[in-house]
């Protein structure tokens, strides 16, 4: 039996082939899709007291459909992902019940009762002491687990060759680090930033700096990242009177430099900064950079004397951070400009009444990030960049 | 049937079973076992119009036996690494005549004509003009083929994958990247270098660099390297009165930092000038680093306008030729000093009937190639650290 497109009348069977689900008198499922690429439909019992997500990679971008094929091993990536996250930041994934690489099909943990973080964001809520804080942490012991100072040699090229993900980083690599400089039917943008995409396409500068960010992106083996790590990847909410924050969808799952999951964050942080600032709301947002990277830092200097290979000292575990640092504020800064004015744009500018103003500011910052990263040593100058811009 | 271990007396059988011999009569045999790992036989025809060359891996290390194991898989890489450069640069290897992965053997070009430059160089011989360049411009044209420049991104990350080695890149981790800096019974060195050992070892400036250059060989996949790139994996001669250089023993390659097979030949040309100059006949030697730098920077920059991705612009190209120009520096340091005080040293200074000033001057030239790389900037500058020394 090769691979079959689940529909929401197939779910059922499906799950109780797959030994997920026992009473198929008792179950209702409904589809929920609602990222880019794939589908995702949630089953559960009338009481409400079980219930299951099932996710399946589709053979094309589900909004586009067959005309944009893709190929559906990426599900592959994001179970290798969820796995290796599994083992060392459990409570920040939804629980995986099951994957089923015939069919690309992922049966997972219910998160219907979080919330998007982007969402939330919109609608004008505040980060919260803890959300960054987790996200942190959790970059910090991915990315330690699945390094050379976290995992033997051996087992991280056994890693890096079954992690390598050519399509979905192409994306990337296209998408995000080069077609915003360049002249390129994906790009658009607010006729009230025209001038900066011209200019910044112009600019020899910062083409160079991405330049260098982008082979960084296809040479870095660093660790496994999660590859796509905005706010619409993270899941929050409250379960049990406890704080809950899920990172989920982490197809683009790849082994690159690990400043580009920080730095994916932070840019989406520092949109959702200008977001709020636009409208009069700021609240936490400003702190999230600081917040995220001192979590990041305090778990990675935690792990570090259990690395596997000690050869790696102290003062090289600065200078690596120090690197780690500066690349993440370059990656942030691609990930601001190509939400403006390269291909898939963000909801917290796109619905303000008059995105102009912060998608300027947006802009310029992320162009500062970019070419003067190695000048921000600390979150302090970043914030002087984000003052005086 | 498996995999079996050849004996000369198998040889001509095995050579007819595969095609590449057909006259069974006409048939001599010799092991001519060299290098450390593997085992080498020659087969030729009475009147010697006819030979071949068969290596095959052991499944241990051939000096050692069975009590170093080793996987013959290694003979994949080094299969993998002479199709690699086949394509670009046909005539700097032996030519392959076919690859048998059941048994781990290649079946190749009959090279006893030529000699091993570091043998020649021991001897007294010059480089002569030809052969530094000739190493310059097939790194550039491996190093560029096989990077992202050279290579479509989806093809280079099978290549990524397909190319891990993971044994024998933990030998270059252990035996040329930390070894030498710590405490370890594989270390040993002559007792009038026996201060400069302890003092390498405390030496906490060096050691974080080290641990910089290591990591860079651990993630940097760049290219796809040779992986052992020394004046021993060289062989040089004449043929119809024209020079010859072939590179050979790729079976350490794998997708790594560029610079790791430019400092390994820079690093043994300099071991080869210390000895010259302790035996009062230095001719060449001290212009190989610029020759062979100069013949890589012009192929590379030639082959640049034929790259397969154009984000890449010259601007970026200067910046990464500096990086790569960097780094071979740091890894030329490396291996001059894992030479003198690590595992293997070399016969360049070996044979020396008092290696001691040869071998001093080496390790302080690497220790400053390593530290101060950053600030040299170009040959001359490292041609003043020789002075200096």
């Amino acid at each position: 039996m090769g691979y079959r497109i689940l529909e929401t009348d197939d779910i059922p069977a499906y799950l109780s082939e797959r030994g997920h689900w026992e009473d198929l008198d008792d179950i209702a499922v409904r589809e929920v899709s609602d990222g880019n690429m794939n589908r995702v439909f949630l089953a559960s019992s009338a009481d409400g007291t079980r219930s299951l997500a099932v996710k399946q990679a589709l053979p094309w971008v589900r909004v586009a459909g067959p005309s944009w094929p893709m190929n559906p091993n990426r599900a592959d990536a994001e179970a290798r992902a969820y796995e290796q996250i599994a083992k060392v930041a459990p409570d920040e994934i939804p629980a995986v019940h099951g994957y089923d690489s015939e069919n690309y099909t992922l049966v997972m943990e219910d998160m219907s009762d979080l919330e998007v973080l982007r969402t939330l964001l919109n609608e004008g809520a505040s980060y919260g002491p803890h959300t960054s804080a987790r996200i942190g942490e959790l970059v910090a012991r991915l990315s330690f687990a699945t390094s050379d100072f976290g995992m033997p040699s051996a087992e991280r090229k056994a890693l890096i060759a079954a992690s390598v993900s050519p399509e979905l980083c192409k994306i990337t690599e296209d998408v995000v680090l080069s077609e915003p400089y360049l002249e390129h039917e994906h790009n658009h943008w607010h006729e009230g930033v025209a001038d900066l995409a011209v200019s910044f396409r112009a600019d020899a500068e910062l083409r160079t700096e991405v330049a260098e960010l982008r082979h960084l992106f296809m040479t870095g083996a660093q660790s496994l990242l999660h590859g796509d790590l905005h706010t619409g990847s993270v899941m929050v909410g409250t379960r049990d009177g406890a704080p809950v924050v899920r990172v989920f969808d982490p197809e683009f799952s790849f082994v690159g430099p690990i400043g580009f999951d920080l730095g994916l964050y932070w840019a989406n942080a520092l949109v959702s900064e200008e977001r709020a600032r636009a409208l009069g709301g700021l609240t936490d947002h400003a702190d999230q950079l600081r917040l995220s990277w001192e979590a990041f830092e305090t778990e990675f200097r935690r792990l570090w004397p259990a690395r596997v290979d000690t050869f790696f000292d102290d003062a090289y575990l600065d200078r690596f951070l120090r690197k780690v640092w500066t690349e993440s504020l370059g990656y942030a800064g691609t990930e601001v400009i190509r939400r403006i004015i390269g291909f898939a744009h963000l909801t917290d500018l796109t619905t303000l009444e008059d995105p102009v103003g912060a998608s300027r500011r947006a802009l310029l910052i992320g162009r500062e990030l970019i070419v003067r990263r190695r000048e921000l040593t600390d979150v302090e100058s970043v914030r002087a960049v984000v003052r005086v811009t």
